[in-house]
């Protein structure tokens, strides 16, 4: 395993101090819990929004604090939940008075832990309302959507939430939003290799040389088939092609915001040359890409392979993706 | 070769239509030279600002055309300087009738092309200057500075001139404050595993599993030794170390800029541990870190890596790094 790394046990520990460290002014730890980060600033009648999963997927969870987005993080283990009392913490940290949104991605151990820390809130009398991700299409046929995971389409969904609680949005107007962003995620994923857990020391999968596996998810969960691996423009045809379908009838003549995100190994040369091929698709299809959104936004640790995620825009969801945010953990100057 | 790739040998061709394609309203193609792409709006007066180099270091160097960053880029082969062909076209679409300022890193081909490029550009009456980012400490040793190679400090140069251009400095002003800028900045990168570059299809070096090579290349280019891959808080402090010795008594008490930037497969995690430990370090030795910059701004395809740069800050340079930029290659929300 060649990482730089201290005691792979501790990484998420050191990994939050060098967050803190790097954004002294801007985030903090939660007085009440060593695995909760939250905003420096607070404003006072805002609708609080927190987050939180598993560690390895930076910059998410905890790169999306910050002004127009998130107000804090409860931060897990690597791949795995944090724990109830974690969300808990960040309810509390969020809380500015007027209710907090906790908008997460859909998997069984978030989804309990959630559920426990809203019932504390709850006695606290705070007001908690949640929406979860489910942008996976491969993770579950149609049918079974309210089954699917949450995986890159969750940045979205804090975005135009993030941008409606900034400009004084009530709880359960960001929380219509939120649902309503999520309702028209979509996202599939490739992967070409696996990743490393850091305190496991070996790949945790296998995707054998010459071939890639269509609809992996964000922890290497199997995906719909393994495929030799062809041209890039191929692999760009069958992810949009399987979103299409997904989206059905409403996708015809659409307007989008496109997210192609690499999931931690991946150059950057390879995420343009793949959404180049993507946004040529989607035109073809008679869609219109909106704006294209290009880079790690949602990762995987080292796994090289690449996310597609697509919202279906309407008039709403256009104004509060242009509303200025702050996100801390996007590389920026 | 586990790649999102066409024909191999045209993955930037293809990689600069993805580019457009994501940009459509901001970046276009010159007229003139296809390995050319400019920002769509000009500022007449405005000092034009050029760099360009090899690809496969995206989101550099394309990745910079902005809003108060550069104006237009030349873009070479994988790994392999622009023509001078290239340079030139880069010059006339960046020229907005107050001078061009050529800032790119110090390599033998990319110093040749450009010096041909100027020529070239002169004999058009035109006037152009250049300013080189030897900040790669590692490249060569202190008496032979002026061989060393530019790295990812360049992106301070872009940043600091970029602002100072677009809030109408004059090409002396612009030149001289790239200069500054390029003298007060010093990096050291350390390779953990090479990359692959996709027509040559296998790494072009090896690092021995277990080892890691101090002072790599953007290229792979040897380092000062090979060690043993021990605890990543050791490897920061040898990374400071090296530096502030490089620097010298200026580093005292010295206010910094500080960036921490991924080779292309180093997970966001590690960048931020390593971020960490890097700024404890610097405030061990009493320097003050005054803003910390973590993420993939200057990669090298799929390397797994880490280059600490560091810039030795005064008030004007505080001043033009707060200066609004909008990069296009790097991921924003």
């Amino acid at each position: 395993m060649q990482r730089l790394l201290n005691d792979p046990d501790r990484v998420v520990d050191d990994m939050l101090e060098g967050f803190l460290r790097v954004h002294p002014t801007s985030a903090l730890r939660a007085h009440d819990h060593a695995r909760v980060i939250a905003r420096a600033t607070q404003h006072p009648g805002k609708v609080g929004l927190v987050t939180g999963g598993g560690s390895g997927h930076e910059p998410a969870f905890l790169g999306y604090l910050g002004e127009g987005m998130l107000d804090a993080v409860a931060v897990g283990e690597v791949f795995s939940s944090p724990t109830a009392n974690a969300f808990l913490a960040a309810i509390r940290a969020a809380d500015q008075g007027n209710g907090v949104a906790c908008l997460f991605g859909n998997y069984a151990g978030d989804s309990m832990n959630v559920q426990m820390a809203v019932n504390m809130a709850e006695d606290e009398r705070r007001q908690v309302k949640i929406v979860k991700a489910r942008d996976d299409i491969a993770s579950a046929p149609p049918q079974d959507a309210e089954k699917r995971h949450g995986i890159a389409g969750g940045v979205f969904m804090w975005k135009t939430a993030g941008a409606l609680a900034q400009q004084g949005g009530t709880l359960e107007q960001v929380i219509a939003l939120a649902t309503k962003t999520a309702q028209r995620t979509r996202s599939v994923c490739v992967g070409l290799s696996p990743c490393t857990i850091p305190a496991v020391g070996k790949p945790n999968f296998t995707i054998a040389p010459g071939s890639y596996e269509f609809g992996i998810g964000h922890h290497g969960e199997a995906g719909q088939r393994v495929a030799p691996l062809g041209d890039a423009k191929d692999i760009a045809r069958q992810m949009v092609a399987a979103l299409w379908e997904d989206f059905g009838p409403q996708a015809e003549h659409g307007v989008f915001a496109m997210m192609v995100s690499g999931l931690g190994a991946t150059p950057l040369m390879e995420q343009y040359l793949m959404a180049g091929h993507i946004v040529d698709e989607l035109t073809h299809n008679g869609a219109r890409v909106w704006r294209s959104y290009v880079g790690n936004y949602v990762t995987s640790l080292d796994m090289n392979g690449l996310c597609l995620t697509l919202l279906l825009l309407d008039d709403e969801l256009q104004r509060t993706l242009t509303f200025p945010a702050a996100p801390l953990g996007l590389a920026s100057l």
